[in-house]
């Protein structure tokens, strides 16, 4: 087990009716916020009722800042920095999935920021402060509403980059099942590969295995992803396995994950963020695809402990290999692609998506290079 | 799955060599601490000699406030109280385990106050403030070093009670695994013992069994206490047991695991306290008598499921009956006392205790009468 150094001051207020207790929260950091969202399903789920009262009803100003999409892209991003500023924003207040949190995110340092805010997602300045944040959760998948990081398109560019650092931790995190009911079928299967897939990039990559206590931590939250999104394909409106299927996923990319694992790396993400970099498929979809052509590239170059540590902790599988068809067959049964030919990506494009991702794994501090990339997404094909 | 509201702002710096990171943190917080420690054990495991030196290098002055008790008494908390004044302390460093972070929380918080400290934990008074706390663990069992309570015992009315508010949060605990190492083997088996009825305590009480997420945390941190405390016994020096331990018994009490059971109780542990105060035992050997013969009369009265759920989740086993006799087993194994006879505790005396028990149920809010208490220590017998 390796040294860590673990603090998370995200307040969580979780449950039925929760998103009005943003409105105190909100008041007591200051008095005009911008509110940040994307395509108007949270004009349909009573989110934006909710929260838009609880604002006046506590003195909160509001100006808004909308249509932000699946994939943030930057130019969006740019565009809310601006409105937070012309409007004298002192918070950003996010409504919706993990792509408006990450979008907020970045708005909220930008706004605080002298230069353009890609300095933070190329590498070139770091987030020194940003404006203080709340969310209100509407998509279990990414974590981002109770954790420091953001991950930003730069739609010119290609790129997909991440960002983070203390100040992005949101002050407070409104989640309410109630508000995940709604949606549609699809994004229900994507947020559970997405948050798999934070559950288990650490675990698969830590250079120290011995660690019984994160192990089976990392364990327990797939085993209740798994067996929440289940309940949730079969009664969509089933609110116990709606609640803990929230709580799972934020439990997933809290920091919590990794502890004692040392680092590690989050080697699927890289890869899958260049496949909808280019693509603008949805995140959960790309990463079905991956993770099991990576899981078996893993098991060739000495992944078969783990992996088979991984089975018998999840699925009660035995071996490296039936772990492996355990997770796809669990991606396919809630209706993700696990072939790059079902969402119709081409081989011929497989070197420029693996070097555009080599670039990415470089730039994370990983050790991967474009052949190797190249070989798992043939293997993905 | 009920509503909840969790956060935690404790950063845990954690693994070999972190308790000089104590020194600058604690330089940020002021210029003089009161360090508060038991017995002496942290001058031979090397804490005092860390701790000290990094205090020195960071310019922070300290008052020394030693000779906290196993079982914390307010006599020596007061004494910490006017220490801390008197030496014009802005800060408190509690060097040890459970006992001296309690014992320092409530000097932190005393020292704040015009009253008197007592009124904090016979419900008088509430924490409002506190002196900033950090923290350097040596015994893996309590949970205090993340968590914002603290356990007293008045001597003179044999009241072991508990108060706690946010400002009595750690700022930063350091936990050195290589710190426990030199443990006594009963301290180990005792830390244990606690660090699973935290756990339990919570997941057999709530009013809303089904929460997939938090019951698959509890199993996993049982789990874990569990198989790192074998390794523990039969190598006292295996680090990655002692670091999974560690960690595990911070989880066990940290918040997260009572995430969504609405509230619950700590009814074993009320009824422990009352054994303690009056007889002066390990907090663990006094839970691990209680426990057994409080979940057989949890069997009777409706419990069986829940016994069930987590005998399948943590033993293997699949009745509630064996669960029952899985969990005594454990503790049995690493040598604590599983009946009141072991420790010479008389049957005449279980009126007496369990009158005394039945006090701190009802000042914890929760629903239990005398005679059952009595009950459930004659079956202890």
């Amino acid at each position: 087990m390796q040294n860590f150094d673990f603090s998370n001051p995200v307040r969580i207020v979780f449950g039925r009716g929760v998103i009005p207790e943003l409105g105190p929260a909100a008041a007591k950091a200051g008095r005009k916020a911008l509110l940040v969202y994307g395509g108007g399903s949270i004009k349909k789920n009573g989110v934006y009722e909710a929260l838009t009262r609880a604002l006046r009803e506590n003195g909160v100003a509001f100006a808004e800042h909308s249509g932000v999409k699946p994939n943030p892209v930057l130019s969006h991003v740019r565009a809310g920095v601006a409105k937070a500023r012309a409007e004298g924003c002192d918070m950003i207040i996010a409504a919706g999935g993990g792509s408006v949190i990450d979008e907020s995110k970045a708005i909220a340092a930008g706004a605080k920021y002298g230069g353009d805010v890609w300095d933070f997602f190329c590498g070139k300045a770091e987030v020194e402060s940003a404006l203080p944040l709340f969310t209100a959760l509407t998509i279990p998948a990414t974590g981002s509403e109770m954790n420091s990081g953001c991950v930003v398109t730069n739609e010119e560019t290609r790129q997909k980059y991440s960002a983070g650092g203390p100040a992005l931790f949101p002050r407070v995190s409104a989640l309410d099942p109630e508000a995940t009911m709604t949606l549609p079928r699809e994004q229900s299967a994507y947020g559970a590969v997405d948050a798999i897939a934070h559950i288990i990039e650490n675990y698969f990559t830590t250079s120290d295995a011995d660690n019984a206590v994160t192990d089976e931590l990392v364990h327990a939250v797939a085993r209740s992803v798994i067996a929440s999104t289940r309940r949730i394909m079969k009664d969509p409106k089933d609110y116990n396995a709606r609640a803990s299927m929230m709580w799972s996923a934020t439990l997933a990319l809290n920091g919590l994950a990794n502890c004692g694992y040392g680092g590690g790396g989050f080697i699927n993400h890289a890869i899958e963020h260049s496949l909808s970099a280019f693509y603008d498929i949805p995140h959960g979809a790309g990463l079905a695809i991956v993770i099991p052509a990576w899981a078996g590239k893993y098991l060739e170059r000495g992944g078969r402990a783990r992996l088979e540590n991984f089975g018998r902790g999840v699925f009660g599988e035995a071996t490296a290999e039936g772990t492996i068809k355990a997770m796809e067959a669990f991606f396919r049964e809630v209706g993700a692609p696990v072939r790059l030919g079902e969402l119709k990506i081409p081989a011929a494009d497989i070197p420029k998506v693996a070097a555009n991702a080599a670039a990415t794994v470089k730039l994370w501090g990983m050790e991967m290079q474009q052949p190797e990339i190249e070989e798992i997404l043939r293997a993905a094909l």
